[in-house]
């Protein structure tokens, strides 16, 4: 029925989609047929940018052309730099500072287009977005820390090289290759409200760069990028008092709380991602012998299935985990958001420049509830 | 059927809303239940912001102390107007540096607030964000023209004050109230795109400078925001060519090309917009002596009328007329989008604002056509 409100747009198909698959029955996600658990652990981020913005996965050669044309757009203009220190020097949070560094770059872009009608152009703006943005955060991170930015190393992996922009040191390579897997995990998962936005601001043929900083704003409301920081905050709070997660939990939920990165809106499994990051965890806790998060979150995921949750569909997502490995990485929290943006940035890019190619504006209505047929008084007479 | 694929959202209802109307079929435009043309004759652009974004218009003293809280905000900190230098310096668009500009207000926003979830608090930082897009736009515009900004006059109106930054001139009473008119006029207008693109961003409880920031995109797109500058484009074409608009409209429907300015996706009779700003049209020529415009944009009207194309509801829309009125008040065509986003912030904040009240995060799905089971083969194999 064409007058029927459709709050939230909940199941409502807005448009068809190559890119990615979610089965939340089963806990499957699937980028261009792929499962996510083969693209984890067995493709670099790299490959999987590859695949979401040309459609298969690279040979070598394809790759090594592709990743080499990524590492080379790293830099960002001194302008771009100021601003984030100003940004930095005014407490601006994380998200928006990413959010304004990123609208910013498009003045320095040499593709000169104004609009998203060269799907080609598209994705060489989305390539440079892509490669830029972990120098962004990095830079945002050393200025407020009081240190000088780090130039990025064109010889290191995208995962790699933002660990180094970062901390000022090379990373190990369990700690590389654990990133990288975070990366592909939160590349692409449908039409979440942030993809979504870039999609439709991509369908007023806008730019790339605008979708993107739609995209960054709309992950950065609390109801949808924040859980993973959400679960660290928990298991810090843990760790400064009782040392007992269970018993946390336990209060929790008589007081009637929420856990946080339990269930899902659309997974009724544990979520394919936790199971990656899960085993990620626990090779960062063996190869550091510090098993602290590690024993709180299998604490709590082992109380939780006893008490029949994850049975009920209220299972660990990937916020569970991606906290905890952040944190042995030696992420602070509040980047934990902007690490999303950094990897989902990719879905953003695919998904303009599939919708734009057979665009249509997207323009749904409003049910009109205001007053009828109002008097107007001038404002001498009210 | 759940299964429907909606494409662009047409006719899909996503929400219910106070905020405006509009009637196509008869060329009615309301906001809470007045009439655009109401408003627009006898209500200034503060009055209208404050119908929006408080459900009434306001009396006398409401209005009195509602502007005097706007004027008071309408400087911008040192370091957005450095950022806007080196964008201008950059050779950046106008909407593009908008859109970083107006991103960056957040990190100087006094009510330090991370989500959507004080509605006071978005009002709030809403009138910053409207008070302060005209100063980062006519800084802007100075910069590149090689000129010093002006400081905004907290004595003048939000119109006057506009032409006032960006000629360095109070403008005269004739100008200031049609450029006051034209704000009213562009406030607000249902669920189009870069409205919507707000409240989805809005839908995840992140601020409203992040809604704002990701309208701006969308409305730089040349589906939605860009149609007044064609026409303005025309105009300077036909008057540096031929200077016979029929010919030239002849030469154009001959050539199969379309008319800017004609035709709109949701009125079928002249727009009630097109209406107003085609009298003030005619005033300005009056008072300035020079018909020229208007002159060629009546004589396309009437042509276009004998062809009866007015008749099957190819009509005269608001940007018909639009970019003659700010080529008059001497205004550049390349801001006149950026002046389109300036009116519609105030519509932007208000549906932010009202959707929040009562939120549901937007989550729609697309429908899958990848392939299914794709087999992941590691790359040295591929």
């Amino acid at each position: 029925m064409a007058d029927e409100l459709k709050r939230g747009l909940e199941g409502v198909l807005v448009a068809e989609s190559d890119l990615s698959y979610v089965d939340g029955e089963v806990g499957k996600l699937v980028y261009r047929g792929y499962d996510i658990e083969d693209l984890a652990r067995g493709a670099s981020y790299e490959e999987v940018l590859y695949l979401l913005w040309h459609g298969s996965l690279p040979t070598a050669a394809e790759l090594d052309a592709f990743a080499a044309d990524l590492a080379a757009e790293r830099e960002v203009d001194d302008d771009v730099i100021e601003t984030v220190r100003a940004l930095a020097d005014a407490g601006e949070r994380p998200m928006a500072a990413l959010r304004t560094a990123t609208s910013m770059l498009s003045a320095y872009d040499p593709d000169d287009d104004e609009s998203g009608d060269d799907g080609e152009a598209t994705l060489r703006q989305g390539r440079r977005i892509t490669a830029k943005i972990p120098t962004i955060l990095a830079a945002f991170e050393r200025v407020r820390q009081g240190e000088e930015p780090v130039a990025p190393d064109p010889d290191l992996s995208h995962a790699g090289n933002f660990l180094y922009m970062l901390t000022g040191t090379e990373p190990d390579a369990v700690s590389e290759e654990t990133f990288d897997m975070a990366l592909t995990l939160h590349a692409d998962h449908g039409l979440n409200a942030s993809t979504f936005t870039a999609m439709v601001i991509g369908s007023t043929m806008a730019d790339v760069y605008s979708g993107v900083t739609g995209g960054i704003g709309a992950l950065s409301g609390p109801l949808h990028g924040g859980a993973n920081q959400d679960v660290m905050e928990v298991l810090h709070e843990i760790d400064a008092s009782s040392k007992d997660p269970v018993q946390w939990v336990k209060d929790t939920r008589d007081g009637g709380g929420r856990i946080p990165g339990f269930g899902h809106r659309v997974y009724k499994v544990k979520d394919p991602r936790a199971v990656i990051l899960e085993e990620k965890l626990r090779d960062l806790a063996e190869s550091s012998g510090d098993t602290k998060w590690l024993d709180y979150t299998t604490a709590i995921e082992e109380y939780l299935t006893d008490q029949g949750l994850v049975e009920k569909g209220i299972a660990p997502n990937v916020d569970f985990y991606s906290g905890s490995v952040y944190d042995t990485l030696g992420i602070p929290v509040d980047m934990y958001t902007p690490i999303f943006a950094m990897s989902r940035a990719g879905g953003w890019i695919a998904h303009v420049a599939e919708y734009q190619e057979d665009n249509r504006l997207i323009r749904p209505r409003a049910r009109y509830t205001g007053p009828e047929d109002a008097e107007f008084v001038p404002i001498d007479e009210r």
